[in-house]
């Protein structure tokens, strides 16, 4: 097997390009495939403060890296989501990489900054568990990334994170969110942009080149997220790829190209600010999620179900 | 295990509706289903001519026999597409299952209709022979229902089916099929419309109806569509479905209800009719796709690949 590039002993073999790299071009052909996403939906500039969301799996290490190779300016954040050892080993990961590297990488507390670990949620709020810590790190990682004057908020979403969002909410006519399905949602007011520059890569290229370059990450899956649907969405989109060749890249950018227009008309136009936290929410009471299911506990003694 | 209607002992369990249903009951949940199609979507009343193609697998038997037993008035049209012994098999099951039954099924043979059995088509039309089948099957269908004074052509699609289609359309963003994802398509001029009354029913309700009401129907795949995609869209449709309760249904109906309006200008407005046989078309040149493939075919002495 002989390398696309060079002709030398090819290492990695990605069907999906029909081609073949040795380490060296492979290495070169995910910052390719970086420099490609960023420049083509114009992502960010090199003069610009990057805060990169680390939650310490593959993805989003191998994205600070490869953005810091890059010489991007990028600052990482890391939300301690209290989830048992999962995320003491996280956090341990995170910090010894950021020693290691010099890559700045700010650890925080979901403890500190909401007042209660993801492990203390209980019934009715443990069954949409994810939910509930996606919108978590999401309204946190707004706050941190303007404290620290960033332009943007990059995620380490890959194109199969992409892809099986978008299949589920195909699946369920999931309007009101389909026409945010892009690798760049524009800030508004204070908040930064958002940005997926992982999102030509999948997740099996992601796994080689953080072999590869010996980037540590925490193999294990989060424990509380088993049965979320999206895992199922990732397997039969992966299956289907073993079928039908670069099936998700077709999918995901065609969407984009041809599909996604038609949803655009969608976006809410009425811009509205929580009243108790002043950051923006489409909620129609006024006050945000976070904000509300914050009232919602208080008080409450719950022990959590975990 | 008790039957939801009845408690007497159940015999089907049916997980997407949760319920468990007596042989009775079961059959008739199915003609409630089909019943319920016909009615929500305006398919056809019972002084219609209906033209049900029959393929002589189970859906279109199942088909034409639910129709009959409700009482629609049916005249069913199977097509010998002369692909060996698995037309054969098929002729023989259908024109059987007309003497025993008293159902009217005519049989035509593409050979006399086109010109050429689809075991006769050599490369490149052997690559994309599903699709050329699926078209000459609706091009003569479309005569032959005309010429028999049918109000409709019914089709045995189901939800697996509508769904499979669907996901192919969406996985590749095909904009110019989306909009016409729907259990009725509108006749023009001479032609009657198309509907599809099974399609709130599933591929495994189907096959058990067949086997309960003893409906013979060909059992083998056509030995020609080994490898068409829609094959592996619905191996992951029902993989969804095991994790996903009733996820088949919710990703088609709300398709219907929530996404395929935004597809509908789509639509072509500019009817145009086959330069060589008079029939709509959509293709550029004027020509039909039939039309252009016997010119393209015409004078060529292939003997075909199979």
């Amino acid at each position: 097997m002989k390398c696309t590039v060079c002709k030398k002993e090819a290492t990695i073999r990605l069907h999906r390009h029909k081609a073949k790299f040795c380490n060296e071009h492979f290495i070169e052909y995910v910052y390719r495939q970086v420099e490609r996403a960023i420049k083509s939906f114009k992502m960010f500039r090199k003069d610009e403060n990057l805060i990169v969301a680390v939650s310490g799996g593959k993805d989003s290490m191998a994205c600070i890296e490869v953005l810091n190779e890059m010489g991007y300016r990028v600052t990482g954040v890391h939300i301690n989501l209290g989830i048992h050892e999962f995320s003491e080993k996280s956090e341990e990961i995170v910090r010894k990489f950021s020693r290691e590297t010099g890559i700045p990488i700010k650890v925080y507390y979901l403890k500190e900054l909401f007042g209660k670990e993801i492990i203390e949620f209980k019934r009715p709020y443990a069954e949409k568990i994810c939910s509930i810590c996606g919108k978590l790190k999401r309204y946190y990682l707004n706050i941190i990334a303007s404290e620290l004057g960033g332009d943007a908020i990059v995620t380490g979403h890959n194109l199969d994170d992409a892809c099986s969002i978008l299949l589920g909410n195909l699946l369920f006519a999931q309007v009101q969110y389909l026409s945010k399905q892009y690798p760049v949602v524009e800030g508004e007011g204070e908040l930064p942009r958002k940005v997926k520059p992982l999102i030509r890569l999948t997740d099996d290229e992601l796994k080689q080149y953080v072999e590869l370059r010996k980037i540590p990450f925490v193999q294990e899956k989060c424990p509380l997220s088993k049965g979320a649907n999206t895992i199922y969405y990732k397997e039969v989109l992966n299956y289907l790829e073993t079928k039908i060749r670069s099936v998700k890249a077709e999918f995901y950018f065609n969407y984009l190209k041809k599909l996604r227009p038609y949803f655009l008309n969608e976006e809410e136009t009425e811009v509205k600010y929580c009243r108790v936290c002043g950051y923006k929410t489409s909620s129609r009471s006024g006050i945000c999620y976070v904000c509300s299911i914050k009232n919602e506990l208080e008080g409450s003694d719950d022990k959590g179900p975990y």
